[in-house]
């Protein structure tokens, strides 16, 4: 791995674990909100949800400054089981999040297709990620 | 937000959806490995787990160029409950992690630390991601 490599490594992996223009030293990540959303969808309609919610996710992260990562994934073992790793740069923009068009057009067009949702609140140990 | 704001994170989301040096439309992520792990703590050592698994996850980021996310949190209705939202360019770059000497090193010291670990295999529905 070239240094340039790694040192865009270690900067990708700072911005990420402390949003503010400040460094690493000065201020932790205690704005930070990373949930964990645990999701069973209908069967018949597990499709359709998940084009719903690539929408979403799309229009957030390129509309939102506020939201840094919304990972969506289906567990293999059991597929209509889906998991969001989700975080935001603080609660204002969690909330902010709730009041877009396309949050409120996500949930109202998925409402019949969630069979069960749990939103696990959690404290960062860390948030390690690399560019590519 | 800025045009070259956007720009950028919707690159980010194209460059964690599609590790390859070809556009979105040629290639999917079919050989990415995203994984859930669920881990419980011995309550007595979560300290001590915490600081090892942050070493491991912040020298995997440095070294391992086929590792993209390391995403370490703990619930905080039960704090011995963690969570990591693993990402592998391919299932290459998760077997050589196994055989990296700081893996080895951490799964030695948080052997008697670790309750239960569940390692779910997911299927990514879309992996949004924006840089700060």
């Amino acid at each position: 791995m070239s240094r340039a490599l790694t040192l865009r490594a270690s900067l990708l992996m700072l911005s990420l674990s402390y949003p503010c223009s400040r460094s690493a030293a000065q201020e932790p990540t205690q704005a930070r909100v990373v949930r964990l959303a645990e999701l069973e969808i209908d069967q018949t309609q597990i499709e359709n949800y998940k084009a719903a919610l690539r929408e979403e996710i799309a229009t957030s992260i390129r509309l939102e400054p506020g939201i840094l990562t919304l990972y969506a994934v289906a567990l293999k073992e059991n597929p209509t089981q889906v998991r969001i790793f989700e975080t935001y740069a603080d609660v204002a923009a969690y909330r902010a999040h709730l009041e877009t068009s396309h949050f409120k057009r996500y949930k109202a067009a998925t409402q019949g297709m969630v069979k069960s949702l749990k939103l696990l609140e959690t404290d960062p140990i860390m948030l390690g990620a690399k560019g590519q």
